[in-house]
């Protein structure tokens, strides 16, 4: 006769399973509460106190860490003098182990104080779980109720062979891995060290995707379960599947929306830079704005908002090729329009105010790089000039910054009135970005406009061409060994500059 | 007189570790090879089967996992019921516990078979690291040689507060968060799981950096032991500390080279875009075409080569303002050039050829893009012109692909002769990066060059700016719905063009 061990918190299934085991020749090994619901249910499942000789104490704390447990899990059969030991201490082989964990991440979530977490976390399951995977040629270990009926059908065929085995070891430890990643990060956020020595990340695929960056490369979505909740919350209410571009480029899309709070904003975004970005006093002015700020580079893009999408908008996102709409909300008739798009992805933000996940990495074939987020956006309004900016000037310099951050490294943004009017990034010379910014909109008037720029001026050069384009006033955050240079060749033109003091790099 | 439970690998100081132990009035309890060396050492050590009453079975799998051990652990000093059940039960309290753990990751960078990596699973230390890490309120957890001094200092202080275990049990768990995740990744090569359901990545830290990406962002370089070859991997020989931006910009510069093989290389990076590359029939030739190809950009920038730098080179480089120079070796007369500018960070690349690490992942606030890193290049060079290219065209069209694919997208690419002309990239429109980059080189002259595209032409316009700048062959990935009209216009111009079958978006 072959012995499961089953000790399960989540009970779901775990009758049927054991009811299936006994059928199949198992005597069922028991603890606690999943003991007493067995018995309920009819099962004569044995209690561990039998097994052990010894009563389960310490409110449950110590029940399975004996050796008339752990012997029967590691004894390996091929060695005869495993088995002659086993024998001797009268040690019965157990053949199955069913264990799932002290629910931690479930306590987490509820915000659960400490004396409770302490008490979530399982010392006998882990256990358990760690000695049947090691000896997984002999023991089958289930960790997972969805794994239940197909552990039942492969012993019923005797297909439960190593790979099968193996497999089931490799999911046990996985989860212990991961239970105690989080309780490690639960209690870095105890201690408050923001970057711990051994950072534990363990993440839960999401969703398949498609593919990747590009269609030579797998991929895959996760979530990392520590951060509860994400500005990348979204329902899906329409369209094709999110691409693994889509899902990187509304990352942008929404973290410039998210810098601009109660101010009602529309971002457009594509190769994860802004495109058009502008605020309004209605949606759909704030829309049209950002669409009109770039009506080329929109085709194919994305658009995100802080707003309930009205039938209006909705009209009008109609109009142009979208991969994406994503809003807090949407009006009943506008999404009946959108809809009308078979492939657009609608997607409604549930947090778009989240601010909980605390890193950014980059993750460089090995190495590394773990950052804070880049939280910060204007140390100090530092007027340089003599001349100072005006109020509109002021708002649209803070405008400025909101979106140059967002904009791939160097970047410069120019703005008038709450509306980008150029965008120039990812260029190896500070000039150029602004250069060529100006030169990809050859109709637009610069007149008056503001200027904005990621990091400081190595030279006076940026001003310079600024100030040929007619641009009035600057905004970027100094620090430059030679930033009088430019102060100097503003105030020749009687144009305002502001030093915000950070810098806002974006690789 | 208080008891320590004392059960180690890692056998570093554990004999003047415990020596401190006794004088400070603790009786040892100790296991196998531990037991055997600290009695060596003339400490009188308790066996542990003295305190189980069951011997150490099955070639120690089965040590400590007993009620008598871990009722000592977990029993709350401040429940009155569980210190009469210890007592009822001749279980004695258990103080501290030094432990740690089978080397499975030094058996898994040995290479062992997996028989040897199932044996390097501990079992019985993980067990006793948990139960006393969970009640570490009344039990010190010890799980680094490194501690035992602190650890000492602060019984002898009576300052082993609250605090002081605490961190000792985050410590802990951390370390056996990292043990199994590492268990698991193994086990995820075993059964050839790409994508893991649960993907359980334990970074550690391995270096403090000044900050992020910018000023304001916190930072820290860690590395993901699972990866044991990596391309970033080098040995800084002088200058200042490493920055973060610059273990960047140093991936993207590398993962060019690396992409040329044999081929003699020098690239230049900056804001981790290429700004210069260029192959050459001696170091010192593809350095000096690297540089010349943008004189200004590399300026602060970065360069990696794959070729022993000489001192012809090293007198080139002294020239400009360099952050970094990397290179997988270096002549002593090289070094010494290069070694008078006291901040230039001098690093000498020890796997060029890495291919090991499989993932490229996103981190976006908690949710996460997890893809197979792009290694492909070029899946068939296929005309799709009447015209087809030279030998040489050829050339440069596999090095533009090379290029581009390391430039942020939208990403073009002009070459002539193993020498990048002009490099756009970072657009939101794909016509303007082409326009952008030859804007931005007016003195160079692109008759005869080679245009390479990371990705389709959505309409014929690239192709006629390209061709009305005086380039003669076109390389790109093909796939657009529009490919026709820019095969046309390529017919009727007589201007080669070729598809690569692989797109290479880079955000």
């Amino acid at each position: 006769m072959k012995r499961a061990l089953v000790s399960v918190t989540n009970k779901d299934g775990v009758v049927e399973f054991c009811q299936g085991l006994v059928k199949l020749g198992f005597e069922i090994v028991s603890t606690g509460g999943t003991l007493h619901k067995l018995q309920e249910a009819g099962i004569k499942a044995i209690a561990i106190d039998d097994v052990t000789g010894f009563p389960e104490i310490l409110d449950g704390r110590v029940k399975t860490l004996h050796p008339k447990v752990h012997g029967g899990l590691l004894f390996r059969r091929d060695l005869p003098e495993h088995v002659a030991t086993v024998k001797e201490h009268g040690i019965q082989p157990i053949d199955l182990v069913c264990v799932n964990l002290y629910e931690f991440e479930k306590a987490l979530k509820a915000g659960k104080p400490m004396e409770d977490m302490i008490e979530n976390i399982d010392i006998g399951g882990p256990s358990m779980i760690r000695s049947a995977a090691k000896n997984f040629k002999d023991v089958l270990i289930v960790t997972d109720p969805k794994d239940y009926p197909s552990v039942l059908e492969a012993i019923e065929n005797k297909t439960d062979n190593y790979d099968f085995r193996l497999n089931l070891a490799y999911k046990a430890f996985s989860t212990t891995g991961a239970y105690d990643a989080m309780i490690s990060r639960y209690f870095a956020g105890v201690v408050g060290d923001e970057f711990p020595d051994t950072l534990n990340i363990s993440l839960k695929k999401v969703e398949h995707l498609r593919y990747g960056e590009n269609s030579q490369q797998a991929a895959n979505k996760y979530e990392d379960p520590f951060v509860q909740k994400s500005l990348l919350d979204y329902e899906q209410l329409h369209g094709k599947e999110i691409s693994f571009n889509n899902v990187n480029d509304l990352y942008g899309a929404v973290a410039v929306v998210r810098e601009f709070g109660d101010q009602i904003v529309t971002a457009a975004i594509k190769h994860s830079t802004p495109c058009g970005v502008a605020i309004g006093k209605t949606g759909y002015e704030s829309y049209m704005k950002a669409y009109e700020a770039d009506p080329q580079s929109i085709f194919g893009g994305i658009v995100a908002v802080n707003y309930k999408i009205d039938k209006a908008t909705a009209e009008e996102m109609h109009k142009i090729f979208l991969e994406i709409v994503a809003a807090p909300d949407f009006d009943d008739d506008a999404l009946e329009v959108l809809k009308k798009k078979k492939n657009l992805r609608i997607l409604k933000l549930k947090n778009l105010d989240a601010r909980e996940a605390k890193y950014d990495i980059k993750y460089l074939e090995g190495k590394v790089l773990v950052q804070e987020l880049n939280t910060k956006m204007i140390d100090e309004m530092k007027v340089v000039t003599t001349a100072s900016p005006t109020q509109e000037q002021i708002s649209d310099m803070e405008f400025g910054m909101k979106v140059v951050k967002y904009v791939k490294s160097n970047a410069i943004c120019i703005v008038k009135n709450g509306v980008t009017l150029a965008i120039g990034g990812g260029q190896t010379s500070r000039v150029w970005a602004l250069e060529n910014a100006i030169a990809n909109n050859p109709d637009k008037d610069f007149k008056g406009a503001v200027l904005a720029s990621d990091a400081f001026f190595p030279f006076n050069d940026c001003a310079q061409v600024a100030i040929d384009a007619g641009i009035t006033a600057i905004v970027q955050p100094g620090g430059s060994i030679r930033d009088q240079d430019s102060i100097d060749l503003c105030n020749e033109h009687n144009v305002p500059m502001v030093f915000t003091g950070y810098r806002h790099f974006r690789h």
